[in-house]
Order: C-alpha cells, then structure tokens, then sequence
C-alpha cells in the first residue's frame, strides 16, 4: 500500500485559511480521497490538554520558550499518535498549521531564534510535510490596510510581531522552495481557492504517474 | 546584595529524598537562611497545569519526548518565573528534582539520548545549580535486595529502567565532579542527614569566605 500524501496549510492571520480548509476538505471528499484532517496545537487526547493550558487565559505571563516547548511536546505527540500511522495506513494527511508556525511564530515573531528548529526537528524527525501550502498575504494588507502611521503603540507592536512572523515564513520558502506552495491569498475567496485546486490536480497528477 | 544559592536534590527512587528534603528545610530555617523550597515538574501556576497533564493516568499513551518536552516546558517556566528571580533577590533556592532529572529518567531512562540534554540547555540556559545533592543507592538496593531471577518479566524490565537512570546519573557525576555532591544513602536517615548537613556546612562556609 502507498503511503498517504502528508499536506499542512500555513497562513499569517487574516489570510483566509479556515475558509480554504473547508474547501480542501470538499476537494478530498468529493474526489473519494480518504483524508484525516487535523490541527495544531491539539489533533490528540494529550495535544488537546496541552492545547488547553497554552490557550489558557489565566496563563497570560507565559513565557515565550514554555510556550514553544508546549507546541513541539504537542507536535512530537500528534506525529507519533495520528500522522505517521495514518500515513502507513496509506491516508492522506491536511494539517491546519504544522512545523513551520512554530518557527515562524515562535522562532521569528517572539524572536526565539533557532531554538525553535532545533527543538522542533525532534518533535517531528523525519516526518514532514510532503507539500505545504502558505497562503500569502502581506501582514499590513492583512490587518485592512490601515496606515501604519495612524496606529498606537499596541497596534504598532502586533504588526511589527506579524511583520516578523511574515519574514519568518518568506524565509522558510526560500529554503524549501520545492516543498512549499505559495498561494496568492489577496485575491477572492474563489480565486485563492481556484489556485489551490489546481495545485492539488497537480500533486495527484504527479502522484499517479509516479506510482503508475 | 548577593546572588542566593541553587541547591538541586537528585536521587533514585527509594533513596530517601523527600525525608532528606524535610531535613534540609529545617537545615535553613534553624540558620536564619532566607530559602525557597520548590519542586519539579510544577513550581509555578503554569508549572503544575503542565505537571497535571504528564501525570494525568488517562495519558498513559505519552509517548516518551512527548513527556520530556513538557517536563523541559515546565522547566523553563520554573527557571524564568521563580528561580532567577528568588536567586536575584538573594534568597536560596532548593529544588526536589532539576534538569538532570531529566537526563537521567528521560535521556538514559527511556533512552531519548542527548536531545533531552540540548532540549533542556535550552530550557535553562544559563541558570545551573551551584550545587547539586545526589543521594546514591544502588537501584537493587532501593527495590529491597529482590534477587532479580525472582522478578518477574515486568518487575525485571523496571530494574533494567532503574539501571539504565542510575548509570545516567553517574555519567552527570563524573562529568560535573564540582558540582555534584555523592551522598551514600545505603545508611541510616539520620546518617545521610549528617553527611548532608556537613556538606551543606562546609558550602555555606566557602561561601562566607569568597563574600568576605
């Protein structure tokens, strides 16, 4: 039995991916394709209580690091627990956030560094994505194009962390330009969905002709 | 002012530490000697919501770097929130269990190997205890000198984990010689208490010493 294709969506916020999600969903069912859709930070029994206390409001002088380290025992859980045996078991495997939110969340917007790689290269080992698709949208485009100058100090802040975050992913896609998908999400819902049809067609087309 | 003193206890199990712990408490009090007394996993809000998902029974699926990521989360929490501030302030800490802990049950223990080390270098950085206790019986010993062709397969396996914990720990020990502090806890309490009040009398006066 072939393994399952293992596929994550990465997004700032603001860029439209719970809405591109339901329709990659209606693109798996309506094609029979047999799929575990997932999340991060949660996907597991364990992940979800782990999730629960990093979500936890009381829990607000969280440092940055517990919290990266909360994310990768997560992570190391929900690869080990749901991924990899769904991917032996020949499913295809959709991700809402994987690997690359940490680095780019942690690692670039809290400024963690490279830490964050390292810690999480053991939660995943060799499991990662096959296609990653990142649905592009520029941090200031995202927050409504509201001019930077006319923001407090507060609002500056969040955009300089979304700022941060962006630069992390656009990194990330220079280095693995073979893995990631960059999808233009500052068009129509339509259009960002039409382009991540077309990008599927072609990861199932070159599935088929390479197990063929 | 003076930085205070990070004092870590570190034992097998069955090695009498939290009755040596009970000890030390009385150690600093009976001296004036302004202490924290704290414990690992836990020691802050967010500490002890960690340490309820690692102990929580229904997780038993943990799988093993799922259980030292949270323990490393915990960890650096504890060094942020509570330990470097306390140290700061120059009171002395003492801590039921530290990263080496760690090392040994998780790295040598459940044979993650050296990620649990750069893991947890992470989770500390810089903040190491100036001295560590480490209360030492022989794993058989602490099982109750059960000749081990007696055991069962499971009963035989937990020996073989004990070992494995012991061995780390004498590793850390002779990689860290200054400092850890062998303490021989084949003897009576009241014997293991006097071996480590003259240590704790003899680190005090080095102390008094370099600060005078």
């Amino acid at each position: 039995m072939n393994r399952g294709l293992f596929i994550s969506i990465e997004g700032s916020d603001g860029s439209g991916k719970s809405t591109q999600l339901s329709y990659i969903r209606e693109y798996f069912r309506d094609r029979n394709l047999d799929a575990v859709f997932t999340r991060e930070p949660g996907g597991t029994s364990i992940g979800e209580k782990i999730r629960n206390v990093i979500l936890d409001n009381e829990n607000s002088e969280m440092c940055p690091l517990t919290e990266a380290m909360l994310y990768a025992a997560s992570r190391a859980q929900h690869v080990r627990e749901l991924i990899i045996p769904a991917l032996k078991e020949g499913k295809h495997v959709v991700c809402d956030r994987f690997v690359d939110s940490s680095i780019a969340y942690q690692g670039h917007g809290r400024e963690l560094g490279d830490c964050v790689s390292v810690i999480n290269g053991f939660a995943v080992g060799d499991c990662m994505p096959d296609y990653t698709f990142f649905l592009d949208l520029d941090p200031e485009v995202g927050r409504g194009r509201i001019r930077s100058d006319a923001f407090d100090r507060l609002e500056q802040e969040k955009l300089t962390f979304h700022r941060r975050v962006y630069d992390g992913y656009v990194k990330l896609l220079s280095e693995e330009p073979e893995r990631f998908i960059r999808i233009d999400a500052s068009g129509t819902v339509e259009e960002v969905k039409e382009a991540i049809y077309a990008s599927l067609d072609e990861i199932f087309q070159i599935r088929e002709r390479n197990n063929g």
